[in-house]
């Protein structure tokens, strides 16, 4: 059978790899394995959320309700914006496939960094879009602003902080560039990692608020997966003026969230005080990583996430090195595949960190 | 700013209204709000299900094993078909979603019944796609064969049992008709109600082990979402030869089933006795109805599923009949938007069932 002729170039995303798989590959203890791969918040989720979860494990039979008036309700006060300037996605991720569902279409250009979220390549080949990339491994304005200009891109993406790098950029720098772009090209700020940078340097924050008041053509996404710690309800959302809104409803498949997701999201953002000490935590033992890398002389990238990437000197293979820690149970990911030479590690509890450190000193 | 044009066909899917609606918009106690509207299971899951998911609350924060092997080995062993022939969806609507994608395109037709369910039509539009659709509302196979003989569409869409209507197709009738298409036009036969047709009447029952044996061009859909009490899950699945899945894996975006729903899903395949517990309670009851309609000189169509579908006198009105029992706190389905002067009940529990005969006496 044959099937759309996009799909020929289309590489299968490589998630990191779960537990399950390492204890079934490599017959190790699960209770052995440590995984620092995707960069899931090692202290779980509020026991507020696991708590209203529980409370609500009968309704697992009626379908979500599709207007997510509590969840929505509850983001629009965080925010200060309106209901209708909000779309939920299963993860953020897919409010990125929505966008480019809605926007990019065969011939379309994408615009991104060389080094960014893998998952927005795979959605734009979907539709047949061609992907143009920034040379450096940063986001860097002047470089995007010269492939706009050449290209005129349907849409651009910006990774702050960038995923799998950790690296921030300026939110003034950003907003400078976002006001050069004609307003029919979409600008989709992806700021899954936002709530890390925010607490590190405030100046590395955008508020969406600010950017969709000034920018009709600025989609934000934020995501409950990572600083929110509910990586496996898969719930993200994008922020937008209504009409962006509108048209990526048109490509929302009803009941995109579960019963249980809409309530832990919506919980989970009325307990802040577990988010900011699972941050402040996070920034602790980042301190502790840079120490290690100092101390073996690895370059490591100033990070404004829950996760440090070491670039590895050219004598040491990443592949190899993540291959190594697997066997001994320490999941951690490899970015060979990003054309690094690097291991990124996600900023785990004090003990799984001092497990990095000891089965990693002998390799590096 | 300008999206794909495709969009500009769009309207949005109607879903059946949640209880929390019903009490914003009437005022009415939600514990007075009988939903029978969206073809839920009434006896909710198997508690062996909610036994599951309390005891893996913790793994929230954990992105879910996105190969899904235990889900994938428990239906891989319940239909005898092997891992590779299976991808799973949230609900099987997203299997419809990554079939259209991976199928279809600008200018590409897609045949359906003239009354079916209505994500076919949304999802085929998205991607450009012309629909065709056959006269009569039942599915009728000669109807099919000559439109397919006319336009050769990419896709056809058969729904057995039918939603919304609830009528089977005699399963050696739909292989007849699927023996005379050619092998590059994708069949998708919707299982989604099979549950309940193979216990009323196996020559309705299709078995998808049989049918991707047979042929290299058919994907048959089934869910949780129905006979298995998991409406809020969101996990469905696509059963066919692998060549299909392949394709289809290449437009299904990672970790697109929460952690938790994975689970429930499992463990409710190892409770059987409950779900046919389920069915047979369903078809006890559905005579009830078939008596309330006789009672009354309203026309049932017969139901394979877990629905009625009371077609009425035209001196009804069936929006107005909706309309006046949702104020008094029970949602039913108006099938005016398909065209029909017709209204559609889930099969409930008895006192939910008595409730509706209750309300409705004095309308119809």
């Amino acid at each position: 059978m044959k099937f759309n002729s996009a799909l020929e170039n289309i590489k299968v995303y490589e998630a990191g790899k779960p537990i399950e798989l390492v204890v079934r590959e490599y017959g190790i203890e699960k209770d052995q394995i440590v995984k620092l791969a995707s960069n899931e918040n090692p202290f779980g989720c509020s026991p507020k959320v696991k708590e209203a979860v529980r409370a609500i494990i009968d309704n697992m039979a009626l379908y979500p309700d599709d207007s997510m008036v509590k969840l929505k309700t509850a983001l629009s006060q965080k925010y200060g914006i309106q209901s209708n300037e909000l779309v939920i996605g299963a993860g953020s991720d897919q409010v990125i496939e929505f966008a480019i569902h809605a926007k990019a279409h065969g011939g379309s250009k994408v615009l991104m960094n060389s080094v960014t979220f893998a998952m927005y390549e795979i959605y734009a080949k979907q539709v047949g879009a061609q992907i143009i990339r920034t040379p450096s491994r940063e986001h860097k304005m002047d470089e995007f602003y010269a492939l706009y200009q050449e290209h005129r891109p349907s849409i651009i993406f910006l990774c702050t902080p960038n995923n799998p790098t950790g690296d921030g950029l300026l939110a003034s720098e950003m907003i400078d560039f976002i006001s050069k772009v004609d307003s029919d090209t979409l600008v989709i700020v992806d700021g899954a990692y936002m709530e890390y940078a925010r607490f590190k340097n405030p100046a590395y924050a955008v508020e969406p608020k600010e950017l969709i008041e000034r920018f009709e053509n600025v989609l934000f996404l934020g995501t409950f997966s990572k600083a929110y710690g509910l990586g496996g309800m898969r719930v993200g959302y994008g922020i937008a003026q209504a009409p962006i809104i509108e048209a990526l409803y048109k490509v929302r498949p009803p009941f995109n969230i579960t019963t249980l997701s809409l309530e832990a999201a919506s919980v989970a953002l009325y307990d802040e005080a577990f988010v900011q000490w699972c941050i402040e935590e996070n920034f602790k033992e980042m301190a502790r990583y840079e120490a290690f890398a100092r101390s073996k002389g690895i370059d490591v990238i100033d990070s404004y996430t829950n996760f440090v990437t070491l670039s590895l000197p050219e004598e040491k293979n990443s592949s190899k090195i993540a291959q190594e820690l697997l066997k001994k149970g320490m999941i951690v990911r490899d970015l060979s595949s990003y054309g690094l030479n690097a291991i990124r590690i996600t900023i785990g509890t004090r003990v799984q960190n001092d497990r990095f450190f000891e089965l990693t000193d002998s390799l590096v």
